[in-house]
């Protein structure tokens, strides 16, 4: 396969290694976690996080998947599919929740009654459901890649919102109950996972999310890729140059950040008095 | 005309007084001089300078032009004729400079014999003598616009060149014998600034520089107008939100930048002991 951005064309075998010392440098760099470390990994049965269970798995890390099915119809359910047959065949342990069992309906209809995006309702639910979820281990992985960050923080400086610019990094530190969360894959492309994922024989779903397909996210990628194609190695140089240089570059003084506390009703840290979920809740029992 | 980024249309007068009245808000926001001021314009000959000229000149400030001939070939004599040609009907005075007499050579030339890129002289020589020449004013307008400005602040992110996303903002205080620089119309979108020289009957080059045409600055206003075109405002939203929360959002302490001193040969106020205009110079006494 042809890497553009490094000038250079690898074997299978070759490649396979080239990315996974580029995952440990990356882990190292950042310091996301030791060996000893227990790792809950958000999968999506999309070729990153499956990249990214599968490379913790094979370099003998001490790792749990966990799967969320959000009822977004057909898309879930093979979704879901996929993640099973890779916890069955790999004998990874995988936690596997429904949405449904907090909201008693699916995502698009409490959205749909709620009268809010679909992708707000379905971001707090995750959020709130994995950091759950994580309580038990030390740290949260989730296979966010290059290519996915590169957009975030690209959008996030087209309109200055600085909130999420001080935010974003690749690695998020634990707070109170709030678990660590970590990106080893931060660095690498889609291109490259995706390579990944075929040459060591993955089966991920390719479809998109059926609500992705306005997102803007979408178009930022394109943006950087259309760069990406004429100076290769603008993506990865501007996403590292960020997460290298950030705390120089940017006023990130802590006392901006909200000050957190448990939700009156469930105990989760908030912002606000009650978190977004139990307000949520509330609110569809009124619908 | 159609303004997506407004979301109306305007008649030919409604324009040219949305126009004016945006160019003078900016001038109060970023207070960028008083109508007693002494201001020099810097032009090109181009549709930007002209049309900032022309507007200041029009509502009573205190303005002249400065031209510099850079001998690059026939681009540079067309545009001399029409900066002659405004000259002779507006009646404004403008200094024309020629390069060469520095030099004692055109820029091409000098750039061939110090194996440099045209534009990094000609980058240098411009500084140097417009800011000799501006010493006698309180001010140096140039007619940098909203396209300029947001194509090099995105360039500018993408590889975090930190210093001259520092440095760069509507108006550049004053150091020592180096003027307060200041940029009118920063928020004033190419395409406005366009119907404005033409809907004030104002003759400019269209042709663009000779060695502009793979810069990737061009690159980057296309990927702006790209973003632009789906979402209009943005780049007027990307830039304006940058030169307005800049001080709140990067580190911007003044202990980063260069110590200046003058030049050890002209005077000029230059971090080296010796200004790169002068150096260049005794280079080019050398080949």
């Amino acid at each position: 396969m042809r890497l553009c951005s490094h000038n250079t064309a690898f074997c299978r075998e070759d490649f396979i290694r080239f990315f996974e010392r580029k995952v440990f440098r990356t882990i190292e760099k950042f310091q996301m976690f030791s060996p000893q470390s227990r790792i809950l990994v958000a999968v999506s049965g999309g070729k990153d996080s499956m990249a990214l269970l599968h490379f913790l798995r094979k370099h003998d890390f001490n790792v749990d998947g966990y799967y969320l099915h959000l009822g977004l119809g057909e898309h879930s359910d093979r979704s879901l599919k996929k993640v099973e047959r890779f916890r069955d065949r790999s004998g990874i342990h995988v936690i596997v929740e429904q949405s449904s069992d907090l909201l008693k309906m699916d995502v698009n209809e409490a959205a749909r009654r709620l009268r809010r995006p679909v992708c707000a309702v379905c971001g707090s639910l995750k959020r709130y459901l994995m950091n759950r979820a994580a309580v038990k281990y030390d740290v949260l992985a989730t296979g966010h890649n290059l290519d996915d960050e590169a957009a975030t923080l690209f959008g996030n400086l087209l309109h200055w919102q600085t909130g999420y610019i001080r935010r974003q990094s690749a690695v998020l530190e634990e707070k109170g109950e709030l678990v660590r969360k970590v990106k080893p894959l931060v660095l690498m492309s889609e291109y490259e996972t995706a390579h990944y994922a075929f040459f060591e024989g993955l089966d991920s779903v390719t479809a998109k999310c059926p609500w992705s397909k306005n997102a803007t996210s979408i178009r930022y990628k394109a943006v950087l890729n259309d760069l990406e194609f004429r100076m290769p190695g603008t993506k990865e140089r501007f996403l590292k140059g960020f997460l290298t240089e950030r705390e120089s570059i940017f006023s990130l003084s802590a006392d901006r950040e909200p000050e957190l506390s448990p939700c009156v009703s469930c105990g989760y840290l908030t912002s606000a008095g009650t978190c977004s979920v139990c307000r949520m809740r509330e609110r569809l029992k009124e619908t």
